[in-house]
């Protein structure tokens, strides 16, 4: 069916505790769904873990992360998008890192409020226009919307008065350093990577992070581990600047390609772990050509890499009989 | 039906005026409504009333318009394509286009006259391509044969000897400037809007394409003022330097969501009409990051804000029930 | 038939010859193949003399499009990729530029070829995404996986200490010199456009490598031929800097699509034989406006304009009836 194709290519959780989903606590556990599915999982105790790591991580973070989630899934309700793919918090995903991304880029003011609102308003349109580009390829938009959103919003910004309060925190620059890495570097790089996905660079944010989505399963947390890993080895054998790979610059796409590829939309067999992690080291790499990319222009790599990779590698699944695809892709 | 899908995307004029399109009238009425279709009307009042708005501005621009709308229509019968599409103006209005950008930023040489013959033929092409490509979505190609064409051309031109002599007047830079606005600066801004559409810059030229748009009907030219209000309201609120919003910069991609979204595309409903002027907001916002993103290779923002504000939000509209489609996205 | 959708579009040759298909022969015979289909030309003897050309042209080149060629091919083997398919050479000739194209910008290290090896992985794998991604729209490949593998690895590689090994040989510059020509000029550009298809500047590389399209008969060398002349006339003509012509900078994307559209992907008519020429001189115009895009960020033209001329053309022929299309876009 071609409106709810998206939930096919994320997990679902379908238990039997629609009590849940009941107006108005449905809204809401379709919000909490919705942070955990930035990490493609549905699961309400992965959302809430991930949701006190980004409190844990400063309340700005964590306000404007909710505010996000929340309006966008509201847009959604407005809109009349089919209910089970709110509910799974598909249309929540998005806008939860548009309003990390707003607050951490343009600062904690009011004319930010007002523009997370339109970017989540936008989050919602963008993730039914991608649905229905992608969907003649069994693709779904994954942090599409947001990159969109959010990259179009920063770059424009300071074009404007009244939303542009000068220059950020400088984005790190994974373009030149010292390549030696130490044991510190190294385990606070393994959690970096998976906090730097929601734009926060934290070990323990990433390790409250983990837990959450070892509550999804020990499929999801292995895949999540290994892809952290990938990315790191992929990050040394470049030769990356240690500095980048310990705050977990280089790594957060591989982290998302490890559970997307290793543990979501691909079936386990040992050709699609290997795969998986081929993504991931991918991503890897690409995280830097991407950058250098955005450069002239200053734009901001978010997760393209992750998205462009897992686009790739799925769209290839269907000719390469090897690799078998889920039933979605295949 | 494939070759007309255009068609019922863009407006139709179907009257009992069949004599016109007899060979030779045939061509040159096609031509004139081809000037019109720029703004997605094939009333020829509309296409008359602009086409006299255009050779207000200048001779240069009225004559390069009309070749541009000739040649591009001329390549279309040489090319074989679907007489009803021609007879609408679908294959002209890039070539007007085309032409007012060339003469703009090379200037008028002998070399700007063949570039001119090419790039019409190549809008004629690139218009069935995008057609193709486009068609499974239900979209149109809009202004884009245009954008494309135009950009290669004032990109690559400054390598060619032959073809470059000096930079060109400078483009406006809306990224910068004093943000205080008067009432003049309001509605210069206002029919401003309305002739940048054809990167005429000029509140007169904007008032005779006003009053070709009231030929087409009164929701037209409502739908193209409050495009226009809700540009001027959204580069105001944003914090735009006056001299742009006054000049037209930030409103005309307004004017042209507002016309297709408010008046040709989709049905007349009250939700449709606040997302054509949400639409028509963000436009101006994306125009600033358009810009930014093409500043550092000196490209041509163009109406590239309105095509994608308009393909995006287009193509959410299968998925957000909210919103009915018209026949041909629904 | 989906999965074999791309042979239809390249030249394929099925002769009595399948004693050749047998392993491990077969898997030779591919990958010699595979070097004749970057010219689009499946037959043994082309990808022979071609494969001669560049070893001419160094060992280092002879040697990696070698290696490139015979381990795309093999992980399309690995991949399960359909035989027919491999057995045309489809699966090595991204390979092949990918490993001229990396020890070009990277140098001979050992770092080099690990890359290699991922990259034409890689190619496998776009090549089999781009295959499901096009598929709709009847277009194929063409080059383009190698475009984006060899253009995201160039780009990235700065950033990483241990495969970058300070700048390679500067990337001519096609904007800007002296445009009075010789006739020394004319021939060693009409040859060097032959060879740059293989970024090789060297007439007689070129004019070895014509020979091996002369073996695939007389209707390919005479597109490539008519093909080069178009480029060097379309760059004379806009006043390019003769340097750049010369060397074939200018010339090797006219060749390609000379190739593509005169005697590959469209039937032999007087109008597709103009369509094919006028894309040869777009493709050459087209040269120079990719290449300013790509200044800023340091990006490789590769064989961008005619992969972009190509599929453009190709996508508007079912909507401009008087060009007739094979079998495969009809």
């Amino acid at each position: 069916m071609d409106i709810s194709g998206e939930e096919v290519t994320h997990g679902t959780d379908r238990g039997p505790r629609r009590a849940l989903d009941r107006e108005p606590l449905g809204y809401l556990t379709a919000a909490l769904r919705g942070v955990g599915q930035v990490d493609l999982q549905p699961r309400l105790l992965t959302g809430a873990f991930i949701l006190a790591g980004l409190w844990a991580a400063g309340w700005r973070v964590g306000l404007f992360a909710t505010l996000g989630t929340l309006l966008s899934t509201a847009a959604a309700y407005a809109f009349g998008v089919d209910r089970d793919s709110i509910a799974q918090g598909l249309q929540g995903f998005s806008g939860c890192l548009t309003g990390i991304a707003l607050v951490g880029s343009l600062g904690h003011h009011p004319a930010t409020y007002v523009l997370t609102v339109v970017g989540c308003v936008l989050c919602t349109v963008l993730t039914a226009a991608l649905g229905t580009l992608l969907a003649p390829y069994g693709l779904s938009a994954l942090t599409a919307p947001f990159c969109v959103v959010s990259g179009v919003i920063v770059l424009g910004a300071p074009s404007f008065a009244r939303i542009w309060h000068g220059d950020p925190a400088p984005v790190a620059d994974p373009t030149g350093g010292d390549p030696a890495i130490t044991f510190t570097d190294l385990w606070h790089a393994f959690f970096g990577n998976v906090s730097q996905v929601f734009l926060v660079d934290s070990w323990y944010v990433g390790l409250i992070m983990l837990a959450g989505l070892a509550c999804a399963g020990a499929r999801v947390v292995l895949a999540a581990a290994l892809g952290s890993v990938a990315g790191i080895v992929a990050a040394w054998a470049l030769g990356a600047p240690t500095a980048q790979i310990a705050s977990g610059i280089y790594g957060y796409n591989a982290v998302l390609v490890g559970i997307a590829l290793g543990a979501v939309l691909l079936p386990a067999t040992p050709w699609n772990a290997g795969y998986a992690l081929f993504g991931a080291a991918l991503s890897t790499g690409l995280t830097a050509a991407i950058t250098s990319f955005f450069k002239p222009f200053d734009g901001h790599t978010f997760t393209w890499p992750f998205i462009l990779t897992t686009w790739a590698l799925l769209a290839a699944v269907p000719r390469l009989p090897r690799l078998r695809a889920a039933g979605a892709t295949g």
